[in-house]
């Protein structure tokens, strides 16, 4: 399937780090680096953009700030083509905590928000690229918004500066057909913009979903390796450029970083296809309830599980 | 995602037992067996059905044959609604050891076959019909058939009796704009047909092939328990339940069945998305050297994998 405009976005060390508070060795987060330069990787997604003041560093790892000191640590000056990108949380970072572009490692902020939130998005993604970054708004959970508060977020997009908007799938809960309404509806409702699709697994449909909003005309395509990510994970990264076969990316460097990097943490945190994350997919809430079950020694027992959800007749 | 003609077929232990020669304990079948009756799935397929002349029983476990004493012990006289089937590999039975259905606990007869060896399979399965059995042909492999055998083939089934023929991704290598192309192809070419998917896991896209699949008119719905099955497995089962919300079907007794009997299994034997698998089926190749590597000491090292495959340069 060749699309000459694709970009591929790692969030691996992102993501992921929401399994593990992103205590990550500089190791791993070199390794991944290293196999997406390696892999012709658009761009990676190497943490949050916080404030020192919302989180503290004895909890959280270097990776929920992307302080520059932290990155040049790993990547050095990051002269090669791969870009960097950081996820900034609205509410958690000052506006003054972020230099100038042309101070930084990071080349790409994305905002995250949710539709209630989008004129604050909207203010802070203008801010970053008056300040000379490349910026994305990244809408979660739009599959619990009713249409009319959808619409009214993606009119208010549509005016803004922001270039590129992501179609998310914050619980995992959609498939071909409603990620082909929702793509179709943005495109329609934001002209002239580029999109975005990032897809959670509780379903296995991540690889699916990134695939049909692909062939819909989506362009920025966010993946992990191994499905690293919150919860279910992500749209395993390894199998989207095995599929894609386009000349300007390899596998072979994501299979190493895969095997000597990604794989270990697989003992450790449990991310991945797992039964309670397919409940809370397939009933479109927010995976935390999963994730709390997946953390106790309960956590091989679904049908407890799914008896213990509120309105767990929706599947029974 | 409803439609009143959907029919969910549980192939575990038949699709399972490629992994650890049928080698299941009473207990596990009944199991899987309590789970779809309890479920409302529509077929349990139990095994193959095989000659004793073709395998040892020192080798294959009881689920290589379906003889009718060994069901008997698991599924009593099998007063459910729940029908069972036994696949048939041409080449490994002797028509003469199927025994009138009236005799059998078998409901149903899948003749699998490669494109080469359809008029066997009609001449088989058309022989199982004449013994009173509801009968399949599944079609494998025809990912690496060219367009005018599988022309050839379709005609031939077209013009038999067997009423519903399979559309078979052996490799795990199709997605779903390939899996449309062909569910419209053979409804094309064999008008008042019904049609079956049966998909595998390798590239995570086998939940959303059954689902485009269906979408586009296939009303057999082949699936696994925890998607237990050869190599990356199939479409798991509790995904497609969860996913249906078919009031015919319930979830809870299948995920009794995973925690009980099927999960604990993943310690023994490795199918589901693996890094080998997703190689062999983006590259449309068979898993056995997939499999093989599975086996091996260096399972985890998929860099030495995909080098070692002859062209990997494929997917290089």
């Amino acid at each position: 399937m060749y699309k000459a405009d694709i970009k591929v976005m790692d969030c691996t060390v992102r993501d992921g780090g929401l399994m593990n508070k992103w205590q990550f060795s500089d190791d791993f987060v070199r390794g991944v680096y290293k196999g997406c330069v390696e892999a012709g990787v658009d761009y990676m997604e190497i943490g949050y953009k916080s404030s020192e003041s919302a989180f503290s560093r004895d909890e959280v790892g270097p990776w929920k700030f992307c302080d520059d000191k932290d990155l040049r640590r790993v990547v050095g000056d990051n002269d090669t083509s791969l870009k960097l990108s950081a996820m900034a949380d609205i509410g958690r970072i000052d506006p003054a905590d972020i230099p100038p572009a042309n101070e930084s490692l990071i080349d790409m902020m994305r905002v995250a928000c949710y539709c209630h939130q989008v004129d604050k998005a909207i203010w802070l993604a203008e801010h970053c690229m008056d300040k000379g970054y490349e910026v994305t708004i990244n809408l979660m959970a739009v599959s619990k918004v009713n249409e009319a508060d959808l619409d009214e977020a993606l009119a208010d997009l549509a005016k803004s500066r922001v270039p590129i908007i992501y179609v998310v799938d914050s619980f995992g809960s959609l498939y071909c057909e409603s990620i082909e309404k929702l793509v179709k509806k943005y495109a329609a409702a934001m002209p002239g913009k580029e999109l975005g699709i990032h897809a959670h697994n509780n379903m296995q449909l991540a690889m699916s979903n990134t695939v049909t909003s692909l062939i819909n005309g989506v362009t920025m395509l966010d993946a992990t390796l191994l499905g690293m990510g919150r919860g279910a994970g992500n749209c395993p990264i390894e199998i989207l450029i095995a599929f894609l076969k386009n000349p300007k990316y390899r596998l072979l460097p994501l299979l190493d970083a895969i095997q000597t990097h990604v794989k270990p943490w697989q003992q450790k945190i449990d991310w991945g296809y797992h039964i309670p994350y397919l409940i809370t997919g397939a009933m479109n809430e927010h995976p935390r309830s999963a994730m709390k079950w997946m953390d106790s020694e309960q956590k091989d027992d679904f049908v407890s599980f799914m008896k213990e959800m509120h309105d767990y007749e929706l599947l029974e």
